[in-house]
């Protein structure tokens, strides 16, 4: 039995031998739908750079973090956050059940479809949708209705479902860190619960290595054994400078590399490059109104001003979709 | 190169492979410090069930998560826990900083030795205590601090370096698990900021894989770069009904196999073992009064009461370590 062990661990391994080599070819072509140019050399030197062995530069593997933002990072963010569409397609989900909706703000200029009305109510309107659509209920039950619902969620603009508007160059840098032995999170002003269901599948990336915001949870035993209850406190807030608290928090390692696009990503990008030996901060400007969307400082979301302002100064490096990316979309 | 390349890897692999065929020989023996027995073979009967491919109970590699409370399931609790006496010894090592402390109890009490009297000052006292040790510093300072004093901290009573007074045991099951796929976390009511500096070097287990409790932390830009401040406000109690929402938060997944030891650990355990599917839940329960300490429903550290009662109940495996375990410690 010994021996049939070391057999079959010996033809694994020739399997094994020919896919590495072809690994490293592949390697040259990992980041394919990115266009030569400052940005993807940046990529390119950084890794080579942290995994060098021996190398003034080098980082042992079990300290290569990055860390990515999610809306308008790895997926679209306009015309609004996915989040927001869900919240809003929750209400009217729920709607039957809630006839006094009919006569209370936001429900009803929401369920009217007066969506001027709806921003109107300003923070606490919004509030007030998030917290009917995201507590009240178990994490088990908001999990299952986060993942029917992202099933067949599409983007009003690009028609596209929302899990398909995903950027080729990013999933492509994932695989890149991944296979350079770094270990990846999402880090995100949007709800962890809400990420998780279908972040595996969509960028590769596991629960676990989802980092959000999130709302108070109570264990609680039920005729039906114990659940985790979504309350309708906030927990915590995984924007601006909540971006290294939840970073320490989650993970308890400083990244090397980051990557934004928008000023709430401001806190985590300082914090992955200042600290000690060499690091990466990129950030996604949307320039390119005919293939996605062009915006920035006046942007209501994914607002990018003082980030764009201070990116010399702190070394962080601007990826323009426009001319940095030869592909946006996998289905391009 | 291309040639090399696979030349290369296929002796990576051959070795590789020895070395594959060495660990199947070895897994026989991989719970060598267990005596043969109820828990023994509970552990080894599961962990065959769910890593069956094709078999009913089989559990994907991704969602084999396992949680191990800390204190007094991987480490000695006992004559108080670690972070107690690490606390202890903060409040002494800043006293000359804080000539007040002379008049101010608990400090008093406790620069004075009278531990009596530290004891009779309550939750509050002890808050006091916990609180000018562990908050009020940047978390790099704190980390610095905790990874100095656990180089030479050690228990009173066995003499031990607290990160050698370890359940060798333990150990040996973190590591089964592991060579099994399972993704292994330390689920404690300790703090998580205490724990990170020394769990990978003592346990094998990464500080991202390290749930805690916490104070709440503030990101602050000072002339030396961003820190991260401990402020002294509880963001999280990782105990008891906290333990599931802390796995939660953390992982994003519900273990299906949880080690704890103590009334604190009951929620882990209820919430890991009624999940679907094949689960295992197992209390060490301390009953080696001469290799160890014998204590259980009167202790006030490691109070084991309630789960004791309901683990037959629960389908929870008591571990006698008096019983199950041939060797307790690693150098024993």
């Amino acid at each position: 039995m010994r021996r049939t062990a070391i057999a079959s661990a010996v033809a694994t391994c020739l399997i094994g031998a020919v896919a590495f080599a072809s690994a490293a070819l592949a390697q040259d072509d990992a980041l394919s739908s990115w266009n030569d140019g400052a940005a993807k050399q940046a990529i390119v030197d950084f890794v080579s750079a942290v995994t060098e062995e021996g190398g003034a530069d080098y980082v042992a593997p079990a300290d290569r973090i990055a860390t990515f933002d999610n809306d308008g990072t790895l997926w679209v963010e306009q015309p609004m956050y996915v989040q927001l569409a869900f919240a809003f397609d929750e209400v009217k989900r729920m709607a039957p059940d809630h006839p006094e909706w009919k006569d209370t703000e936001p429900f009803k200029s929401l369920l009217a479809g007066d969506m001027k009305a709806v921003a109107a109510s300003g923070k606490k309107g919004l509030a007030q949708i998030i917290g009917v659509s995201h507590a009240g209920m178990s994490n088990a039950e908001f999990t299952e209705t986060a993942t029917n619902w992202i099933k067949t969620a599409k983007n009003p603009k690009t028609g596209r479902l929302n899990t398909d508007d995903i950027y080729e160059p990013m999933l492509e840098l994932i695989d890149y860190l991944k296979a350079n032995e770094f270990d990846v999170f999402i880090v995100s002003g949007g709800g962890i619960e809400f990420m998780r269901p279908w972040t595996e599948a969509t960028y590769g990336i596991p629960p676990q290595n989802v980092v959000g915001s999130s709302v108070k949870m109570t264990y609680k035993v039920t005729d039906d054994g114990p659940v985790l209850m979504r309350d309708a406190e906030i927990a915590f807030v995984d924007d601006g400078p909540g971006k290294p608290v939840g970073i320490q928090s989650h993970i308890g390692k400083r990244p090397i590399a980051s990557f934004g696009n928008s000023d709430g990503d401001y806190q985590m990008l300082e914090w992955a490059t200042t600290g000690p030996g060499r690091t990466l901060g990129m950030i996604v400007h949307h320039d390119d109104a005919i293939r996605e969307f062009a915006y920035d400082r006046d942007s209501q979301f994914g607002h990018l001003d003082k980030a764009m302002d201070d990116a010399a100064k702190q070394g962080w490096v601007l990826i323009s979709m426009k001319d940095d990316w030869a592909k946006i979309f996998p289905d391009e």
